[in-house]
């Protein structure tokens, strides 16, 4: 498999690996019980906590470790709004935002919270005017901010830090969507006006099922998940020890080489798609280039349909995603592309490539002849325009 | 270590950890991608569902995979408080429930709803009368039921089938907490009454962080994590592939062999009861000795604090929780032994045992030296006299 997937899941380092099997063998022991086994299975929880504190430079009371992302979202996201009020106040997101913010927030549009939902520029990137206008609104009647780091399509990198402060300036709190980025780009909540920060082991390196809520010291939290009282009664349930030690592993490496690997995978990216645009007619690279992680490339293919292109990339060995995430079977264009102003031809015809510490140039080279010939051959084939596109790209 | 704390924990069975591996190291793509590897965890994921199902006579749809027991139990009773309708009806449940029931129903108390707390014999059994009277006066207003199939400190075995039939009778929908009772005891849901029931991996051989949330066919449910659109919308994020494989892996083992592991066990449990009975005086063996899953001892001994007693057997190797339940430093006795009637220094002499298919004979010889010892050191220190227990067995 030629891996060009790297935003819909990373492989897991072997270090991670090694460091999760001896907690999936021999040091099984519950973390909440007394005895000895018990206490190292809860040393492990805490050296994991300030491994991945580290990464984002929190204090280690302020991370909640969860079962993933999404999870860690909810948690948030369902916390703040009771914290506004039941079904009052204004919530301020943007119009791109990944599915793990948008379905809890049109859950508390339904019961009649306000949504501002901010647009974003032709290159994805929030509208500042228009968000700090949002920010206002809110601070009238009480709300909360939710905005994402990087986005999970396109790679643009969004103006959390000030729009971070803006929100801090109207009193608001505000949560970021820091999946994509933690591993990526800097990320740093000390010094931010960030009061929450979800994150997911599995987009950098580590196991899936896992996941942190950052808290920002002195915000008020109650939990979603209640039972045990585990995680400082923030987040009930048997801790997944090793999923958690994975975690801390995925973090220290992380911190450790961040850089350099980031530097390493934005020549291959860059590469990637110089090649692709010099040999590949009608090839546009979409997104803020400034402000892009190095690990995304979106790409549109003037007259091919993405859903075809997948297919014969699959055929190809080749893992990338549609551009366009749909459910399965949903069929419209992504509305990250859509608040990009794409039209829906252009959305239909666009591929996400995701790039890793783990890619190779090699994987790069391949991946390349592999577009350059499907989309050859799709454009032989079906001539031009562009149909539905059906997968999803989580 | 002489492992004899099943019901915190269970290592998981080799077969189950070979199944995870390959997930968790070169097969990790996310399943909700479009391309060959992607496929390939949508089916592991697909042949992990019909082996739960089969453990527990459910059909594939109804179940759903989630974080854990905890997470499982959370969203069934959050749902089902919604659907009674916001801040009325009646909550039946148990008073010797897990605090994963317990706190999120606290939660609902707070809000307005009336919560019928159904005592228990002194062997820890459901009264059945008082349970009927509360399903009649939950029948008027509107409620529902959460019954736990197998207490977690006592083990001993509640009448579900009967209760989940009394609730249908009431127009109620039931909710079981049966973590403590899949791989120990039949649990056929398909004949049965109950709308839904929790599950969790760790405690029979399966990894942590993964459990179960059966939804019976037809029932209506929204979920409490919202994204992605997983496990058919009804809990959101990217699954965790290689836990689901190991979940179904174990649901596999325990059902090939769970009549006679069990039957095992018990002679093991038994022989490990007889022995300190014989050679100690002033043990008591707790708990309704017919209605008992062969996995739990949960012992008395007069004049020895529980505190103590751990403390010494974790000098001498063995894994045991005290049978007063607390979070640590909460010091006080655990609500179902007082649900039970034990006087405070009963239920503060009180140690639980739990035993497994993976425990061994000599397992269970050293772990009667080691009490033995133990309870006479302890005896001849401290004299008589119980103190304060500080240690939680989840």
């Amino acid at each position: 498999m030629i891996y060009l997937d790297a935003n819909a899941t990373t492989p897991m380092l072997p270090e991670v690996y090694e460091a999760m099997v001896p907690w999936l063998r021999d040091r099984f022991c519950n973390p909440n019980a007394s005895y000895a086994g018990a206490r190292e299975a809860r040393d492990a929880i805490e050296s994991a906590r300030e491994q991945v504190a580290a990464l984002i430079e929190a204090s280690t009371e302020e991370l909640v470790f969860t079962g993933g992302g999404t999870e860690s979202t909810n948690m948030a996201l369902k916390w703040l709004a009771r914290l506004v009020g039941r079904k009052s106040g204004t919530v301020v997101t943007s119009e791109i935002e990944h599915s793990a913010v948008l379905k809890p927030i049109e859950t508390f549009e339904k019961v009649g919270y306000e949504v501002v939902r901010v647009p974003v520029d032709a290159g994805g990137r929030l509208d500042e005017e228009a968000y700090r206008a949002a920010c206002e609104k809110a601070a009238e009647g009480g709300g909360f901010v939710s905005l994402m780091w990087v986005n999970n399509e396109t790679g643009v990198i969004q103006p959390v830090e000030d729009a971070a402060a803006v929100a801090r300036e109207h009193g608001l709190a505000f949560h970021t969507d820091a999946i994509q980025a933690v591993g990526k780009v800097p990320v740093e909540v000390g010094g931010l006006d960030i009061d929450f920060l979800s994150l997911s082991g599995h987009k950098f390196h580590g196991p899936k099922g896992v996941g942190a809520l950052y808290v920002r010291r002195g915000c008020r939290f109650e939990p979603m998940v209640r039972g045990g009282g585990q995680e400082g009664d923030r987040r009930s349930g048997t801790e997944n020890v090793a999923a958690i030690v994975g975690l801390g592993k995925a973090a220290e490496l992380a911190l450790k080489d961040q850089k350099e690997a980031m530097q390493r995978v934005a020549a291959l990216r860059d590469g990637f798609e110089s090649a692709l645009v010099e040999r590949v007619q009608g090839v546009t690279v979409n997104g803020d280039l400034i402000h892009r992680v190095p690990t995304t490339s979106h790409l549109s293919f003037d007259r091919c349909e993405a859903a075809g292109l997948l297919v014969l990339l699959d055929e190809r060995g080749v893992a990338c995603s549609a551009g366009s995430a749909c459910m399965t079977g949903k069929q419209k264009p992504s509305h990250v592309q859509k608040a990009m102003g794409f039209s829906d031809d252009k959305a239909k015809s666009s591929l996400r490539f995701g790039f890793s510490k783990l890619t190779t140039q090699s994987d790069c080279d391949a991946g390349v002849e592999a577009v350059v010939s499907a989309v050859e051959r799709l454009r032989r084939v079906q001539g031009g325009g562009t149909g539905p596109v059906t997968v999803y790209s989580p």
